[in-house]
Formats: structure tokens, sequence, C-alpha cells
């Protein structure tokens, strides 16, 4: 886990560079189908990616979009009409059966069908009209890291040909992410906090979403803590009854309209007393009890998904050393998922 | 919270016998339209009724179907094409700002909308084009139980107007509701298993997956245990990791399909000796370490998650007593909850 974490600027940088042509032609000719809603299909860790393309397909390109509820077809036997309709599914191996049967059957209901995957010769890219391959290289660690932040990043790349516009914003991640990868130190001294930790929540608005969501499934396959994700409002519907002065929680603060939507939930929490960790910006960080700041200069909020991620996947393997576990043998996980 | 649990079967009466005319008339009116995409609004509990309306969109009417990110819209002023997308709200209240800002710009944005409330007179009956009421009668508690449930058979009502069938299946819902109700002392010796549970983990797959939801918002929100749910499927991508013989499961197996899907998933759980409780047919019941039985002889599937909820909301109430605290008064919550 540590040595794929550690590839990801590599990753980055690959994907920019030997990546991105194709994606972009590929964005072209699915842009020629004028496709009109959008729907994303894809579990665990690659789901959270595909939260993030609903973001960005929704806000950069006014499209609808849904999470496919796979059980619809795959148990249940559903025929929807699919015309007109984009269906990206995302896949770091590309051989879960269940995404496979359902992308199957988005094609025969006439859908345009995308695997955004990490292996051209899967059955699911076999199965795609379209593939996106995410370049990543093996990932043999049972948590995806390297393949969580190339997917997100071929995503953009994806969003920003549909819009034919170029991605030349991401070109400073690679550098970011080197950095961050960097500070290991910080992140020692941050996971020997949660050394005794019972739960956790996670929380954040708008971009940084998916990131808590990620964050939440890297601790609990890790540490096994149980860690609980929510938007920020969804927090405010209930879960915040959970939270107390010994329940830590910690939030992800992009630099943007998410991070300025999450100020009044922030609020909340320090008024209940909850030990609040922050990713985010530097003076977010400093109004919390701990943090890691992020230097984002440059980097739109769409794009600091991809680096905030990075620290958390950090913490999470620094938790699980420090708690006398392997981070790199969590119990009862296959790397293939064969839910049919 | 106990009396309004205890209205449950009087308020689905009153919806099939007062309600179900209206409502038949809006999804004709709403048919004539002829919708090709949906997209839910909700948070919290009522997001957990609009999950369950997505199953059976796309189950029995084939509609592609998304759950609205409401901050696309209230952070990131996207605009969205919603020609031909019908937008359906789902809100106890229909006073939360967020999503009647997120209506709104739908509704300006070209949708068909709907809102479905408990509130004839709110905000969100008049911002929305159509409107249907629960008719469940003030709902005083922080924990929403009859409005979940009033909300789910209104949002079965509708899909079966839009197909043109009746909802006579659900005719028998009150009785066997009121059944349920009746069999308290069997949720007070369930809810003594839980009494020192620092986590819990609930699942199902399919129509039961929302119930999963529900149910474990109900444990957080009154009892504080965090309660972590997942779709069977996602379960096995991560999450399982965390699940040992000392982390109780509920598992609601659903009488069909959905129960079907989730037996390799429960055969993976008692592999690990997790301690597994099922809400579902007696059979199902009996291969588990605990359960509660459900009588569900002649109502389909898709409507049994309006029955299944009710054992777990009682179970919540009772956790919540047996560790001395007051269900009626869950700390840091507000019932109308404002996002913006």
């Amino acid at each position: 886990m540590a040595g794929e974490m550690a590839q990801q600027p590599d990753v980055l940088r690959r994907l920019l560079t030997e990546g991105a042509p194709a994606i972009r032609e590929t964005a072209r000719a699915i842009a020629a189908r004028r496709p009109r809603f959008v729907l994303l299909t894809a579990r665990g860790t690659s789901d959270h990616a595909a939260l993030y393309a609903k973001y960005l397909l929704e806000i950069e390109l006014g499209k609808p979009c849904g999470l496919t509820s796979m059980s619809t077809t795959t148990a249940y036997a559903a025929t929807p009409d699919l015309t007109d309709v984009l269906v990206i599914t995302v896949s770091q191996s590309g051989g879960s059966p269940d995404l496979l049967a359902s992308t199957r059957a988005a094609r025969e209901a006439g859908a345009i069908t995308l695997a955004v995957t990490n292996n051209p010769s899967s059955p699911l890219a076999a199965a795609s009209e379209f593939h996106i391959d995410v370049l990543a290289g093996p990932e043999q660690a049972l948590p995806a890291t390297k393949t969580y932040t190339a997917e997100l990043l071929a995503l953009y790349l994806l969003v920003q040909g549909l819009r034919d516009t170029d991605g030349t914003a991401a070109a400073a991640l690679p550098e970011l992410a080197e950095r961050i990868l960097q500070r290991r130190a910080e992140i020692t001294t941050l996971a020997a906090r949660y050394r005794f930790a019972e739960r956790m929540v996670l929380t954040s608005r708008g971009y940084g979403y998916p990131t808590a969501k990620e964050a939440a499934l890297k601790l609990m396959e890790t540490s096994y803590i149980p860690a609980l994700s929510y938007s920020g409002a969804d927090l405010l519907h209930g879960p915040l009854a959970m939270v107390d002065n010994i329940s830590p929680v910690i939030a992800i603060v992009t630099d943007g309209k998410g991070g300025q939507a999450l100020q009044p939930v922030l609020d909340r929490l320090r008024d209940r007393g909850a030990d609040l960790m922050v990713v985010g910006p530097k003076p977010q960080v400093d109004a919390a009890s701990a943090g890691f700041a992020l230097a984002t200069e440059g980097v739109p909020e769409n794009l600091q998904p991809i680096l905030e991620i990075i620290p958390l996947q950090m913490l999470a393997h620094e938790i699980t050393l420090a708690r006398g576990q392997d981070p790199d043998a969590p119990r009862a996980l296959a790397k293939v998922t064969e839910t049919s």
C-alpha cells in the first residue's frame, strides 16, 4: 500500500502525458453522440470516483446524472429505456461480474457505454463501446490508492474533453502530490491522535464529499475503525446526535464553494465540542483542533480532490501501523469482488 | 416517538382511502407529460424514501433515475437542462431552505416538479408544480417514523398511478403493521442484545436497502450507536474487514429477489462469525443468531419495506430506553434542518 501510494505522482504524470490524448479522442466521439443524461456505475473506491464525476458532469456540463442501483438490473431484470443516456462504469479491475452484467444490460438498452478501468484487456473494457485506461500500472494492495487518484484525473480529463476544453489546470498536480507524500512525519503525529479512537465521522460538501466517503472506506478497510461519512448537510439531519467531545470528526474543506458551504456545519461541530481535524487551507486548519494544511495555489476546486485524499490515505496507513495491524492484509477482503 | 410509531396503521389506512384518489390524479397528469428521466431530491429520512422510489421507478417503470446532489445547484449554481426530467422532492416539513432552492432551480431549468410532503401549505408544496400530501398528521418527535412509512406508501401509489395500475396490493398493510406493533415484548428482548454494542452494521439488497439506511439513521439519532449501512454488494468491497465476532450485523432480508441476492453476503457474514440479526421471513430468521420474523403473505416485495422498518424503529426506541436515554430528545437535532 505504501509503495503504491508513493507512485501517485508518477501515475498522474503518465496520465497527463501519455493518457490525455486518447481520453480527448474518446470524449470527442462521445460528445458527438449528444448524451442527455449520465448514469455512473461503480462500487467501493471506484464509486467514490464516480461520485466525483457526477459533480463535474452536473456542474460543468449541466447533465443530469444518477448513480446506478445495480441490483435493479442484476436481481430484478429491469429494462429501462437508455436512449441518449451515457453509462460510465468505473472499475479498477474491470472484472466484477455485477458491473459487467449491468454494463451489458445498459448497452442492450440503448446506452452509450464507457468503461474507465485500469485494465484495457478486462471483460468490462471489451463489453463497453468506449474505454479509458487510467494507466496506473498493476495494483496489488487490497486498499486501492493509486487507481483512485488515477480514476479521478481520468474522469476530470474526460469531462474537460466533453466540454471541449483542455486539462492544463491539472499540470501542477504531480508536483503537489509529491510534496504531500514528503510530509509523512506530520501524518504520523496526526495518527497518534486516533490510536484509541472507537469511531470516526468524516464530512465535507460539494467536490470534497467523495473524498470524505473514500477516506472513510480507507480507514475502515485498513484500521477497522468504523468511519461514517456524511455530506455536511446530511450530518445535520440526524447523525450529528452521535457526535460528542470524544468522537473525532475529520472535515475535508475544499478551497472554494464547497468549503464555504461547509462553514455552518463546522461551526455547529465546534459548538458541540467535537474534536475536529481539517484537511484544507491553512486558515481552516488553524481554526480546528488539528489538521493537514494543503497547498492548492492555482489548483481549481474541482481538481483539489485528487490531492485531498492523499494525506487521508497516508493517515489510514499510519493509524493501521500504530495499531499493530497490517495495512497490506486487511482481513476478509478480495481484490476483485465477485458479486453477481 | 412511541405515540407516532403507533399511529402508523391509521396513517397508512388514511392514505389508502382519503389520499389515493388525489395521488392517482397527480400521477395521471404527470404521466401525460412523458418524463424520460427522474431526479429525486431529499435529505435524511426522506432521502431513504426517495431511494425506495428510485428502485420502484427503475424496476417498474424503466425510467433511469438519479438522486440530486443539492450542492451542485445551491453552492455551485449549476444550470442543467432538465427538459423531460421529473424532479420529485421528498420532505416531511416541506420547509428546508436547500430543498426549496434546489426545487425552484429545477423548475426554472424546465423540470416537471413534484413535492411529496406532510404539509400542503409548506413553501416546498407552493414552489412545485405538483404536490402529494402524505396525510400523516403533525409529527412532533425528532426521529421521523410515521412520515417515513407514509412517504413510502405515497411514492408506491404514485408509481402505480404512473403505470396506470391500482395500488390494491397495499390494502393489507395497515393490518399487518398493527400486528407488528403488538410484538413489543420480542423487540425488548432483541434490544437487550445491543445494550453494550459499540457499533452496528446494517445491510440489505434491492428493495430492502433503503430500510437498512433508514434503520441505521434511526439507531444513530436515538441511541447514538454508530450504525453503518451498506448494500450487501458494497459491504464486500471493504467494510467487511470491519465486521468481526463482536460487531453485530442486522440484515433486512426481503421475501423476493433482493433477499435472494443477499444470500451469498449472509453466508460470508456467518463464515466470519458475525452476530447476525435478520428481519425477514421465518426460515431466514431461524438461520441467523436472532431476528424478527415478518409475516408478509401476499405482500409483494416492493411493498415489504413499509413493514420492515417498523420493528427496526421499535428496536431503536427500545435500545435507547435500555441505555437510559430519551428517544424523544436526541441531542443536537432540530426538526426542520436549516441548511442553505
